[in-house]
C-alpha cells in the first residue's frame, strides 16, 4: 500500500528537507538588516523526547468495534503517530511543537483504505462519544487539526491511503478521485492519461484533494484553472448521519446545491472519500516571466487590465516592494556573468527612472502549446508595457518556478533564531485593493510595533477574478522574549480585524480553522452561522466530527499565557462556545 | 412607483400579446400533421367570471400588524389580484386556470417596497402562522408559486416594486440590485451605466433577479456569462430569523459558502431582497447566425469542440431534426425571393449529401466589437465546417432573435385546440449527451403512445460547459379528453425519470418546485434531503416560507381525478410529506 511520507513532527515538509541558507545566502543579512537583528540567538525544537505528550484516552468499546473492520496497521497510537498528527503548520502549531507542548495531539491514528473503513470509524466514535478530526497533508496554517477538547477521546482520520484515481472519462474531462491523494500522487496518475487537474497550492507537496475542498484551496494557477470549488462536479460525504452524495452533471437547478454544503465543511460535517473533478488535457509546457513595475498601483492597473482584456495568464503575482526585496535576497547566488547583466539592467531602470524603493516584482505564467504561450506573453506583454512594466524575462521566473514550494521552509529557519513570520490573506473587489492594502500593513505594523521590535510587512496580489483579487500578506518579527505568542496574536487580530473593517474577506483560501473563528460571524452574518449550525445538528447530532470549527469562538485569543483577551479587543458577537486552555 | 405588468391570468405574457398565427402561418398546419389532428376543437379558458375561487382566509391580528408598516395599496386582497398570483406558469399552472380551478390562489397579495418591509411581512407571518409565497415574475413553470395548504392563510409577497439598481461599482464591475427587478429593466438601468447582466432567460420579459437566483436559473447566453449562481458575489436575504447577508468579495475561504444556501432555495427559507452581481461593459452588438448539420451527433461533436478549443459563442442551441422541423414551421412567412433563395439552398445541401429527416439546425450568436464578432464567426465557422456544417448566414438567426421569446405563446395557441405540450430539461456530461438523448426520448414517446395518440418529441442541447451541456426536450400530443392531467403527469413523469435513470439531474434551470419533488432525494440523495430541512428548520421554525417544497414528495402526481398513483410508479424513496388533492 503506497503511503505519501509524513511531514516532520516540528515544522514544514520532509524530514531530509529544509531551508538551506547557502543555497540563499542574500536571505539571513536581509532579515537581520529589515529586523534589526544584532546578535544572533538560537532557538531550536525541543529534542522529540522532551516533548510532553499526555497519556492517551483509551475508550475500549471503541477500540474493539474498529477492529471488526480495520487491520492493526489500521490503528495506530504510537507516541510517534501521535506527535505527528497534533497539529497542522500554523504559526501556533509549530511554536507549541518546538517547545514540547502537544496538547493537540489526538489519542489515536486511524488509516482508512475505503469509504467502508471511514464510515465504520465514524459510526464507531458516533457511537461512542469519540471526537474525529480528518486529516490530509497536516499542512492546514489556520488551525483546523488540533484537537479541542482535552476530556474526550480525539482520533486523527489519516486519509493518505486513499489516493486513487478511480475513473477518467477522457471525452467530458472528468475524474472520480479519492480524497486522501496528495498532490504530486494525483498529478502524476492523471499525467498519465494526457491531463492535469491543474490545482497547484504553496502547499502542494503536503495537502491532499481533500483538505483542498474542505477548506476551498486556491492553487497558484487559478487564474487559468479556477478555485477548487470550481473545480468540484459531484462528492461524496462520509457524515454520522450517512453519505451524502451527489450527481455527475455539469451544472443544475435541484434546489440548494449541496455540493457547497460540503466544500468548504472544514471536516465538521464528515470526511469527503471522493470527488468528481473537472480535469484538463496537459497544457505543453509552463514559462514563468519576471516583470518590473515603477509603483505597486500600476501593477495592479496591469493586472486588472489583463483580467478586463480576457488576457489572463494561469498566474500573475504582484510583489509590493517589500515582497519585492524579499524575493531578491531569496535568489540563489549569480553567476558573476548575471551579476554584470544585473548591474547593466539597474543602470537601465535608472534611466528609465525607476525608484528602487518603490519597484515592485509581477511573476506572470504562461502555459500551453509553444504558439500559444508565445501569443500570452507578447499580448500581456503589451497591456504591462502601457503600464510602464520591464520584462525581465525567464530567469527570474525560472528561479521562482523551481523554488516555489519552498517559501514555508523560511519560517522554521527564523523561528530557529527568535524570529516570527506568518502570513494573513483575503480577498477584495479590484476598487477596494489599495485602500485595503494601505489599512492592513498599516494595522500589522502599528500591532508589531506596539511590541517594541522592528516589523517586516511584506505583500503581493495574487489569484484575479473578474470583479477582484486576493490580496496577502507575510509579516515577521524579533520574538518578545516570554511573550512570543501574545505578540504573534496580538498582530494577527490586528490584520484579521483591519480585513473585516475595510470590506474584506476573513481568508481568501486558508479556511476558518480555530484562529479565524472569531470573525466568522461578522463574514458570514449571524444567520448564516445558525444555518451551519443547523447542519451540523442534523448530519452530526452528536458533535464528533472536527468539533469546535465553523461556529464563533474566541478561543484561539483567550487565556495563553498573560494575555487578557480585552487587550485583544475581539469582535463583540464572537461569544465563546468553546474555550481552549493553554496554560 | 413603477410596477412592471402582471401576465394574462391564464397564460403567457400580457394581456395584448399572444400567439400570432398569421406571422407564423407554417405552425399549425405543422403542428396537425405531426400530431394527428384530423378536426379542429376548441378548448379555450373559461372566462374569468366562471372561475371558481375559494373564500380567503383572513386573519385579522395579522393584517393589523401589516397594516403598521405597509400603505393599502401594498395590501391587495381583490379577486383579480388573488387569480393572478394563483399559480406559475406551467402546463398543471394553465390547465386549472383554464378550467376555472384556483385552488392555488393566495389570500392576500403583498408589495414590499424595501426590506423593512419584507422583514415585518415575514414576522408577521411567523407570529401568526400564515404561509408565505414568494412572487417574481410569476412565470415559472415547475410548481414553485401555487399554495399548498388549504386550511392555512397564503399570501403571495410579490417583489416587483424592488426594482432599482441601489450601486455600481463601475470599476470593480458589480451591481447590487434590488431582487424584484425584472429582466428588461434590469438591463436598462445597467445600460444605462454602459453595463449588462448578461442573463436572458427564456423568461426574460417576465422574471426578476430574485426568481434568477432562488431558482438558479440559466440565460441563453450563458455561455459566455455563466449561469445566474456564477454571478452572485453577495446577497441579502430576509429569513423569519433576522437577514442573512454576505460580503462583496470575489472569492473566499470562509468555511461552507452561505450564498450557496440562498441560491436555488426556491423560497423555502426566506426572500432574497438584493444581490450584488457580477456584470459586463455592453459587448457592442450581438449577431446569430443558423448553420445546418447533417445529424444530430455531429452539431454535438462541434460544440464540444468549441468548448475544447475555448472558441466559445455567446450561445450555442443545437436542434434536433424534430426540433428543426419546428423551427422551420415557426418562421415567418418568407418573400418570394427568399423562398426562390431557400430553393437553391435545398438543391446545395442534396448535392453535399444532407438527408432533410436527420439534417439539424444549430443557432449560435456571436457577441462583441465588430472585429471580435468576426473573429469568432471564423473560428466558429472552422470547426464547425470540419463536422460538415453549412452556415446559413444571420438570417435565420435573426428571425430567432426577433422571436426568442415568444416560444412560450405557442403552448396556449396549442392548448387553445386540444392539444398539451411542454417541456423538460436536464444536463450532462458530454460522453452522455446522445445515449441520454435517445433514452428520454424513446421513453417520452412510449409515454405518448400508451395514451393512444401521436407523440411529437423535439430536443435541443444548448448551455454548454467544460464537462458537458444541458438537454432541452419539448413534447406535444392531443389531449385525451376527460384524462388530460394523467397523460400529461404520466409523460413528465416518463422524461423525470429517464433523466435520473440515466445519469442525469432532475433540472438544468427550471428548479424543483412541486413538479420535481419526487425526484429530489434520489438527485441530492436523502442525506442532502436532510440537511436541507435542517437548514430550513433553524432559518424557518414556523414552516411560513413556501411551505411544501425541496422536501420529497408525490403530490403533484397524486390524486389527480381518475389515477392511481400506482399507475405512475414513482420512486419509492419519495414519500409525501404534504399532499395536495385537486378535486
Amino acid at each position: 500500500m503506497y503511503t505519501a511520507k509524513h511531514m516532520k513532527w516540528w515544522g514544514w515538509g520532509h524530514e531530509e528537507v529544509g531551508f538551506d541558507s547557502h543555497a540563499h545566502p542574500g536571505l539571513w543579512p536581509y532579515a537581520r538588516a529589515v529586523l534589526g537583528v544584532d546578535e544572533e540567538i538560537s532557538t531550536r525544537p525541543v529534542p522529540i523526547e522532551a516533548v510532553q505528550l499526555h497519556e492517551a484516552i483509551r475508550h475500549d468499546r471503541f477500540l474493539a468495534e474498529l477492529r471488526l473492520g480495520m487491520r492493526a496497521d489500521q490503528i495506530c497510537d504510537s507516541r510517534d503517530e501521535r506527535l505527528i498528527h497534533a497539529y497542522g503548520k500554523g504559526l501556533r502549531d509549530l511554536f507549541r511543537m518546538r517547545r514540547g507542548m502537544a496538547e493537540g495531539a489526538p489519542d489515536l491514528v486511524l488509516y482508512p483504505e475505503n469509504e467502508q473503513d471511514v464510515l465504520m470509524a465514524i459510526r464507531a466514535a458516533s457511537n461512542h462519544n469519540v471526537a474525529i478530526i480528518p486529516f490530509g497533508g497536516g499542512s492546514n496554517i489556520a488551525g483546523c487539526l488540533e484537537r479541542t477538547d482535552v476530556h474526550r477521546m480525539a482520533v486523527s482520520l489519516d486519509m493518505r491511503r486513499m489516493r486513487r484515481v478511480l475513473a477518467v472519462d477522457t471525452e467530458s474531462l472528468t475524474a472520480r478521485i479519492e480524497a486522501g491523494a496528495f498532490g504530486p500522487d494525483l498529478e502524476e496518475q492523471l499525467n498519465g492519461y494526457g491531463l492535469t487537474l491543474g490545482h497547484f497550492p504553496d502547499s502542494f507537496l503536503h495537502s491532499t484533494l481533500g483538505g483542498w475542498i474542505a477548506t476551498r484551496s486556491a492553487g497558484m494557477q487559478s487564474d487559468k484553472y479556477g478555485k477548487i470549488e470550481d473545480m468540484v462536479i459531484a462528492l461524496r460525504m462520509v457524515t454520522p448521519e450517512g453519505v451524502l452524495a451527489t450527481r455527475t452533471v455539469p451544472k443544475s437547478s435541484n434546489g440548494i446545491d449541496v455540493n457547497h454544503l460540503c466544500i468548504g465543511s472544514e471536516g465538521t460535517l464528515g470526511v469527503i472519500t471522493e470527488a468528481t473533478m473537472l480535469v484538463h488535457p496537459l497544457s505543453g509546457s509552463r514559462r514563468t516571466h519576471g516583470y518590473l513595475f515603477r509603483d505597486f498601483e500600476a501593477g495592479i492597473e496591469a493586472m486588472h487590465e489583463c483580467v478586463r482584456k480576457e488576457c489572463v495568464a494561469s498566474m500573475m503575482r504582484l510583489n509590493d516592494p517589500d515582497k519585492t526585496a524579499l524575493s531578491l535576497a531569496f535568489k540563489p547566488p549569480s553567476s558573476q556573468l548575471s551579476q554584470a547583466a544585473s548591474k547593466v539592467m539597474k543602470g537601465y531602470l535608472r534611466v528609465k527612472g525607476f525608484d528602487f524603493a518603490r519597484t515592485c516584482l509581477m511573476l506572470t505564467t504562461f502555459e500551453g502549446s509553444k504558439a500559444g504561450i508565445a501569443r500570452q506573453h507578447s499580448q500581456v506583454n503589451e497591456i504591462y508595457r502601457r503600464f510602464g512594466a520591464v520584462d525581465l524575462g525567464p530567469s527570474s521566473g525560472k528561479s521562482f518556478e523551481s523554488t516555489k514550494y519552498d517559501f514555508p521552509h523560511i519560517r522554521d529557519f527564523l523561528l530557529d533564531r527568535g524570529i516570527t513570520s506568518d502570513v494573513s490573506e483575503t480577498s477584495s473587489v479590484w476598487s477596494n485593493l489599495v485602500p485595503l492594502y494601505g489599512a492592513t500593513t498599516t494595522a500589522l505594523r502599528d500591532a508589531i510595533q506596539s511590541s517594541g521590535v522592528q516589523p517586516w510587512v511584506g505583500c503581493h496580489i495574487s489569484h484575479t477574478y473578474h470583479s477582484g483579487a486576493s490580496l496577502y500578506l507575510t509579516f515577521a518579527c524579533r520574538q518578545q522574549d516570554g511573550r512570543e505568542m501574545q505578540q504573534y496574536l496580538q498582530a494577527k487580530r490586528a490584520v484579521q480585524q483591519s480585513f473585516m473593517d475595510h470590506g474584506a474577506t476573513l481568508s481568501h483560501h486558508h479556511a476558518v480553522g480555530t484562529e479565524h473563528l472569531p470573525w466568522l460571524a461578522d463574514d458570514i452574518s449571524p444567520v448564516g452561522v445558525m444555518a451551519i449550525a443547523a447542519i451540523k445538528g442534523a448530519l452530526d447530532p452528536r458533535n464528533v466530527m472536527n468539533p469546535g470549527r465553523l461556529r464563533p469562538s474566541t478561543a484561539p485569543f483567550e487565556d495563553w499565557s498573560k494575555i487578557a483577551s480585552d487587550d485583544l479587543s475581539l469582535p463583540s458577537q464572537a461569544t465563546t462556545l468553546h474555550g481552549i486552555k493553554y496554560t
